[in-house]
């Protein structure tokens, strides 16, 4: 079974592997055909690691995956042999405060595909064949494009984002950065029914797919620093911003420029930000964060199976397993990459 | 200025009413163009009003209108001459306890177009000239057609609707009865992101209409009683209902088919229902109603003006003013019609 | 061992059991010492169940039940031997839908003591020793009396229930039927803050019990049918009702005082209401159910175990297990007995 | 009529002023007893100001009011001759988007007693006698002393607060500082039914006042840096937090002790705090402002109006309207003041 496995910093390799043993009762082993790229994969295979978070034995990168099963193990009544699934990376305890209280994002003691968190590490999906648990897999239609599929959980993690902030049906949106997250996030307050997005980034390429999947208005703030500013004046035009650029410039802005009682939530990681606690008492902005996800994995599959949205607009370029390094290098060439994939044995 | 009066159950005139004076300070006078029949006009018409609230003088009917304006008071900013305007008609006082809390739409002195609900009756918009306060002018863009504009009244209603269940991203959404405000949930709701929209009712045609909306199922549960209860097990499949139909039968069958925590949003105005207590209490539903509407104007605005609803498909028919009655007679034709227009005198 | 068990109505009887095993991996065992009888288990005592729930095999009744650890499994740490402790009555699957969401008093295969809903029954906890999770086991300060530990469970239910209508810091509150749980909701509503707490019942010791448990003002809807109509004017005077009496006309009266947008959450469990659906829409109201409880039962324990609240005035009289039947007869007489529990080997 | 002015820094005179004039329609004059000095009162004394609101011209301070009603206008009927109030300061415009949608303390014309934001300034309330709209007269009973009323506007602050928090009941809350409004926070808290209150500061005194008026553990954070710490393993101990000190360290340390999903109400005014982005973003926190009060008025009148809370051992001393100077500089001392009044013309 071949694996993409990151050693250390720019040591990313495909390597044979065992396969993976299983499935046991309530198992399902899939064999996987498309997995997305995503930046804390790149974070793993440029830095080794981000924050205080570190690699310290080798590991399977990859969590944004679908394939079809081709095993079930005793008891699994969720899915058959030939189902085409997305694939929940995260696996939460189930026992902890958070997951009793209904958010196993923030379980005590999750299991995530392609995380240094724990050590020993949780190997990730970006391999042939995986065995995951029956609830980790989501089935969609017969007529969906397993790429597609795969869009779920970056999808479903905007989709919590836009959640975090309440209804966004008839509200005016702002987003900031649109990297795949902001993207995902713009076509996610359109699914809500935003009356208007309004986007910003420091690179054409980016705001020109924006444009394409649903902002209302793109601004180059690198070329056109008081595009913003006019969205200033009574107190603040918009109702909710999500800042998904991870620039700490970028959240301060956002507070001058959102209104009273409005919503920004954060889903990029970054660093820190100067906050000016005044902006934040005198107009009792709900700065929070967005972080993985939860109920919306489902939601996201369900969109993607209904074609309520569509995600080929968002995928760059699709590499072979073998050339994972390859597909690893475009990734992080954020001038020319929206999302990339990689294709493993399982067919399309 | 010609203007729709009714006198009496099935006594409806069009009479030439002296033109309003005006506009004062703050104040526009608006030309209308188009007006939608409510169900609430048909209710004067038929049978001289409803429960406990009764005509007792001649009343101008109609309060979904959008027009032209022709006339600015003093100090008005809002609007200009040549505006084009969806005309919210609401007024509310401003200073009792919901106005100040933020519900116009609970407030206890509000005057509303064509209601009888106050004596002297508030007299309605269903005339050649109307002049309103500014903030009652919603201005839409140049090429939105204004008998699309006169949508903007019973689509927030629906939008209120939708809001009052929370956010509808991703959601599973039954609605029961498909006119045109069961028609008009069913887009709100789709403009929110819900995921699935089963709708009922219990003639072909409606629910002709309602698949043509954006219903991703129609149950004619005239003709197969058995339609709905295949949604309960489990304790019931849809996250929420949007009880639309008025009919008391359609509310207790939406208790078993929606899901505990799940919400029963009651939108048709009815009679009474034999509500199975220990239903409510065991699943913890929340059985709520919604009525009129408050910010929702400005969204449903919006949402027009920027075409992302389609309004068309619910127009079953436009009549001149001089045709009232023939067009209220129609209206009241649930089989062949969904909704029904009157033109003013303003321009389209 | 001795248990109190239910083999028809009427047909009460104390009787030897064999000694639960265990405590097996993660469990505890339990001396009993105190047991509220709740409303279920007297239905069962009367009537052998309720509505399609019906006894089919003997059954140990009880739930609301405190003692002391005197044994614990492998791997617990959650307890120790000698902690004194509240005993949740819930085990829930943990892996259904509504446990996942964090709802798992929605659990779809719930084991809940004392409860004929599944077959086998699942076995109550009126017995002197009883095998628990260590997660059931919800320690108590060692200076709380255990018979006040025994109020965790119906004191959560009215914490569960207050917080079904968000928060009541604030708010004038009505509370309809003063049994043990009317009288807990006052309590409830007190603790939260509530402004004003009016209740209503059809007798006067309850009421007079309320008044000492923290009711500003005493109803009796018996005797003077007309006490609730002053709260009317103004579409309604409550910010929120519970309703705890089971009653259909409580419920009905609670609309009319119950302001516009307001919650009327119903607690108690009743028949079918005659739901005037018009008040529900116009005034936009929330009629909500509360069932058992859920994060609040670990708020009941600290909020006892801190003596924040007094369960003492609640307590009408003990007695020992052999005097089961005494003790049901007792706690059936409205009249006299507000709350009424039995005592096991364990010590207070 | 005398009154209290600010000149310019550590410039305040005690001077006579012209009566009032009125009161016309729907006014009523009040002759004012009791008045606390707020914070802002003391920025204006101290630095002419804070931030970029500056004093431009002589401005009578003050805001936290209360007094007896001596004339009302025509067509008043919320008070007579002769009652005893609380003076709201608060004066919102009733027109912008803010009031329209029930959030009037974002008012975006708001006349704000004692306040230099606007030009001319609005002139404040310490003086002999005011006159007010009706609206802003909030009736206590007779038997309730006026300088506890005067604490009606703070305590509304803090429960505005601890309202933007959800529901306090039940939940383990942080206070950090403790001047009057963490003290207030501390009550509204308490009264809301918060399990547990740990509390923060940097000098004995406050503290020493946070545990007579509610807190359960006060914590020196001067004399031990290291006494929060411990409270955070498990991502957090705290469901909210409630910055009351300003203090941007207070907040950044805030964050690692609330728990995920938790809410950190920001209530102080201070300066920018260095933000890690991440925390926000992983542990999903809210962190939020909270500024002045709504609705909370009224509910802080009822409360103290009934006698469920106690404000005596929040105040520190009261000086008569001549030794205002003194007043002042004795409020200006953190160490020895908590809250500070002035005594007016009016008899408690």
């Amino acid at each position: 079974m071949r694996s993409v496995v990151v050693h250390a910093p720019l040591d990313l390799r495909v390597e044979n592997m065992p396969a993976a043993t299983g499935p046991g009762p309530g198992e399902v082993k899939v064999s996987l055909a498309a997995g997305g790229i995503c930046g804390s994969d790149l974070h793993y295979y440029q830095h080794g690691g981000f924050g205080t978070i570190r690699l310290k034995e080798p590991m399977i990168l990859g969590h944004e995956v679908a394939g079809t099963v081709v095993e079930v193990g005793e008891g699994v009544t969720r899915v058959r042999v030939g189902d085409r699934v997305a694939v929940n990376p995260s696996h939460p305890c189930g026992h902890c405060r958070y997951c009793i209280e209904g958010h196993s994002n923030q379980c005590l003691d999750v299991r995530f595909y392609g995380s240094a968190m724990r050590f020993p590490h949780v190997q990730g999906a970006f391999r042939d064949e995986i065995v995951i648990t029956q609830e980790q897999a989501f089935p969609v239609k017969h007529d969906v494009p397993l790429d597609e599929a795969a869009f779920a959980e970056p999808f479903s993690v905007a989709l919590h984002a836009v959640t975090r902030a309440g209804s966004v049906l008839g509200k005016k949106v702002l987003v900031t950065g649109c990297g795949p997250i902001g993207c995902l996030t713009i076509m996610a307050a359109r699914q809500g029914g935003a009356s208007e997005i309004v986007v910003t980034d420091v690179s054409a390429p980016p705001l020109a797919t924006a444009a394409k999947i649903g902002a209302d208005r793109t601004l180059n703030v690198a070329e056109n620093p008081d595009a913003l500013p006019p969205y200033a004046p009574h107190k603040g035009y918009f109702d909710m911003t999500f800042e998904c650029s991870g620039n700490a410039r970028a959240l301060v802005g956002a507070l001058e420029v959102t209104r009273p009682l409005g919503a920004v939530v954060i889903v990029g990681l970054g660093g820190e930000a100067t906050l000016p606690m005044n902006a934040v008492v005198t107009k009792e902005l709900e700065v929070c964060g967005a972080f993985r996800t939860g109920v919306e994995f489902g939601w996201a599959v369900e969109l993607i199976s209904n074609r309520r949205v569509d995600m080929r607009p968002l995928l760059t370029a699709t590499y072979p397993i073998e050339q994972a390094v390859e597909a690893f290098q475009f990734a992080g060439d954020k001038a020319r990459a929206m999302k990339v994939q990689l294709s493993f044995a399982g067919a399309q």
